[in-house]
């Protein structure tokens, strides 16, 4: 679903399973361990050890035959290769039910997100506070998101307003964008977009039901 | 994530390739298309034509040497193969603002779900009304479960909650569960576990800003 498969020579297909690596080893390292192996990752992860191997070795040689992975030393270095050793702000479009569900979620913390701005075309909405922030108008964006810098969005409006909603953040220099609305976004090849969409995830389990 | 790894033969990982598989299959077969290829489709999805190919051999010989896939025809074998030629029906729990969203949330149309209950634990939040639902005390699970023959479940509940429900989803014989809450659930290994985890999502994107 991304628009550049290979950006800096890495497939962005790699790039996309560096968080779930991260994830899995601050899952172990939560639960005390502090060295683990491809094969180990592999197992939890349903990949490959081999594919692990070969898509760490991208960004360097972080394991020793025999021993395997530090954990610790592991996760630092994708969070520097992820980006993540610094917090981003992000703007959530659409204050609905979504919008609020995203504010108050708690998975964002200490994981690289901060969300820092609401913004809804429904005057009735603006200026209400939602978990510390004031619902702006989406007519504001422009003002704010070049004095801010804003880099990252998350969309989270309503199927027939999720394009319209996609050009303005575009036009705002905004280039990572999480996609909530069920619809394929057109955005210029340099907008990394994100699709949020549990059908694919329920898809998966239907499989195995009976 | 998923506890196990290989059922029925084939990885849980290449099932999970699938309703990727099909979604691109939809979105070619809207814009008009009749007939793709493993390496259009690999181009697409940031996914090599091999994989593709080698991920559908396990199913069957879906398309020819050549003049490559129908897409129509692909879209009914994947749709019978994860048993999406039915719909299933759906229970929420939590119907807080998350709970409100998937309930109001599109995307679920004609994909295969139905969102048929919805409970909480919030007596106050008990008899309301949403999307045409009621909102029904997590008291009540067992006798619906039982009743209805509810199968697959989404938690929406804040995070210090999600495992309590979780073993009440499990005790129903509920065994394909979609969890949003940030927090890794311990369930036998008979039950099919998701996560809807958006930061992992937003960690694949920072690797590209700057």
């Amino acid at each position: 679903m991304k628009n550049d498969n290979v950006v800096s020579g890495i497939p962005d297909i790699v790039i996309g399973r560096l968080p779930v690596y991260l994830r899995a080893l601050t899952h172990l390292a939560e639960s005390g361990k502090m060295n683990t192996s491809s094969h180990e990752l592999g197992r939890r992860l349903g990949i490959s050890s081999a594919q692990i191997r070969k898509d760490l070795s991208h960004f360097g040689e972080f394991g020793k035959q025999g021993t395997g992975y530090n954990i610790s030393y592991l996760i630092d270095q994708l969070l520097q290769i992820l980006k993540l050793d610094q917090e981003w702000p992000v703007a959530i479009v659409g204050a609905g039910f979504l919008g609020h569900a995203l504010a108050h979620y708690q998975g964002f913390k200490h994981r690289g997100f901060v969300m820092r701005w609401v913004f809804d075309i429904d005057e009735s909405k603006v200026g209400d506070e939602m978990d510390g922030m004031v619902v702006q108008h989406l007519s504001d964006l422009p003002l704010v998101a070049e004095r801010e810098g804003i880099k990252m969005a998350i969309i989270a409006v309503p199927v027939n307003a999720a394009q319209n909603v996609a050009d303005r953040l575009v036009a705002c220099n905004i280039n990572a964008i999480l996609n909530y609305a069920p619809i394929n976004l057109s955005v210029p090849p340099n907008v990394h977009i994100q699709y949020s969409d549990p059908v694919v995830q329920m898809q998966h389990m239907t499989y195995y039901l009976s």
